[in-house]
């Protein structure tokens, strides 16, 4: 992280600009009590040295293009630097939804070919791949490298469930991935380049308006945070934000529905990072007043709920305009 | 009924004055098949020759006051002509709630003596009981004689459930029951006097923006008829009425779910009525869409749900309005 900090101001130049608040994400030493504490209450933290992912600082474009192997790599493409996801099984759920980006399968040398020869006004480019076992034999043992130790302690002590799956993220610079919360936990860990967090906890929900449960946009934010429409959401300007810039070797401790924007630095090229997801632990016993991430489950449980009864997405908005408008507003 | 429509012209006179749209229920005999088919539709009727309460036709403060028994009766006092019910168990829920009504236990012929002295000013009174076992041997001989035939035979055909009550109704002219719902079958027969329904079926829901489930005045509508606020409640302005005009021997069918707004027909003196409750069948089978009164019902269940799990009262509308303010407004 040396590298890193000696361009912090360099770094900090290159960010957007907000409106709403913002403060910084401890730093701290894996060893440092504080840091367990953080984890351990649900809060997020970048570590700067859990060797996490030292076996593959090395990875590069050409190191990568030449051991991945021969399986298929998916890769989104779009039109501008924001790569919104979507779920592909709640398409048919909004008439007339638009694919933000498109998503395409490729091997990947062809990805580095395509991300080398882009100029502008070509598509942008996001890999995003879960890593399996077709990879070929050095990543392999980059991969047994990984600080594994380390991570299944973490795991153990806070009660997580399985590791579900390695996310390998291999982006141009300046690529957004607009702000969304995930329903695992997440070690999101930095190998190449040099990527901005800004995080909102839990209880922001209604200051980032996610999209409906059964909209492609699920946990997902409507505001675009370029161009908020303060009618439509008046209440973003009270979101608070935690800013995390993380370069390689930090990991960051994503928590289980923290919102997060991504933003890969602009100036400092491609940027390739591995995340750690797993599963939540068991439920935790209820206690009143519930956690701002207890009523983020509830409000999608009670959602689905509402989903599945009227059977017709078309129906969900005036069932739930009819049941609250003018009696709990 | 030739009493009531030769006064027909007279009734009118005296009734409030809406400006929402209202239609004419239909007065047909409960001999013909037209009638038959509203009911076993859930559309209300004005059934003019059940002869359901015949046997009681006769009733009046005295015959009542003498033959009623040593029971308690429960009355209600208010100091306007509205009684807007309301549910004690529901109280705490709400800080500073104020009871529209007082309710107080008396003889019935105590009942009698201060609806006899009441001048204006006094409060006014409504007597709402369910028929017992404490009643006078002339009471029960005239409650053997209603036709349990005619309406046993009714409730089978349309699959309800058990009798779960028999309510008198004794109550001054003018008073008025605000709009509310509820929640079993009704027929309601109407014995002395004259009372004006204001029915709106079940998919008014929307216009007519009934209290939250765990308030007192659950399943009553917030708004004021004769001061409705637009601002807040701007779909009552598109609710769609019913009118059924009910004195001695007519007998309307109240379907569960069905919003009545009654009120008895100034001048016409003291008005009594008997209603018959009936629990609902067996749920229908799920059809989509989703039947008005069964989105009602999915309605009170959710609200229910969210009640409960949130265990704190004052928390339900700010988790409503984060579900759905942005989101699916
Ligand atoms: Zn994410
Ligand atoms: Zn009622």
């Amino acid at each position: 992280m040396a590298d890193l900090e000696s361009q912090g101001s360099d770094v900090k130049f290159h960010l957007k600009q907000y409106n709403f608040q913002i403060e910084n994400v401890p730093r701290l030493s894996c060893t440092d009590a504080k840091a367990e504490k953080l984890i351990s209450n649900g809060l997020p933290v970048i570590l700067t040295d859990t060797k996490l992912v030292s076996s593959a600082l090395h990875w590069d474009l050409d190191y990568l293009s030449e051991n991945m192997g021969e399986g298929d790599f998916t890769v989104f493409l779009s039109d501008t630097n924001k790569f919104m996801y979507f779920d592909d099984k709640k398409i048919e759920n909004v008439k007339d939804f638009k694919q933000p980006t498109q998503m395409i399968e490729m091997k990947f040398p062809e990805f580095v070919t395509r991300l080398r020869s882009y100029k502008e006004g070509d598509k942008r480019l996001y890999m995003q791949q879960a890593l399996n076992d077709t990879v070929g034999r050095r990543i392999v043992m980059d991969f047994l490298g990984f600080n594994w130790t380390w991570i299944t302690e973490q795991q153990k002590k806070n009660k997580w469930g399985p590791l579900t799956s390695n996310l390998l993220l291999v982006g141009m610079d300046s690529n957004i991935t607009p702000a969304h919360y995930d329903e695992q936990e997440n070690f999101f860990a930095q190998i190449k380049g040099c990527k901005r967090f800004l995080l909102f906890d839990p209880s922001n929900f209604e200051c980032l308006y996610p999209f409906p449960v059964y909209h492609p946009h699920d946990r997902q934010s409507q505001v675009d945070f370029d161009n908020p429409d303060s009618l439509r959401f008046p209440k973003f300007q009270d979101a608070k934000a935690f800013e995390a810039i993380v370069g390689p070797g930090d990991v960051l401790y994503l928590p289980m529905y923290w919102w997060h924007q991504v933003e890969s630095v602009p100036g400092h090229g491609t940027v390739i990072s591995v995340n750690f997801w797993y599963k939540a632990g068991p439920t935790e016993k209820v206690q009143y007043p519930l956690k701002a991430h207890q009523r983020v489950a509830m409000t999608r449980n009670i959602e689905k709920m509402i989903i599945q009864a009227l059977n017709d997405p078309t129906e969900v908005a005036p069932f739930m305009q009819a049941m609250v408008l003018g009696r709990y507003t």
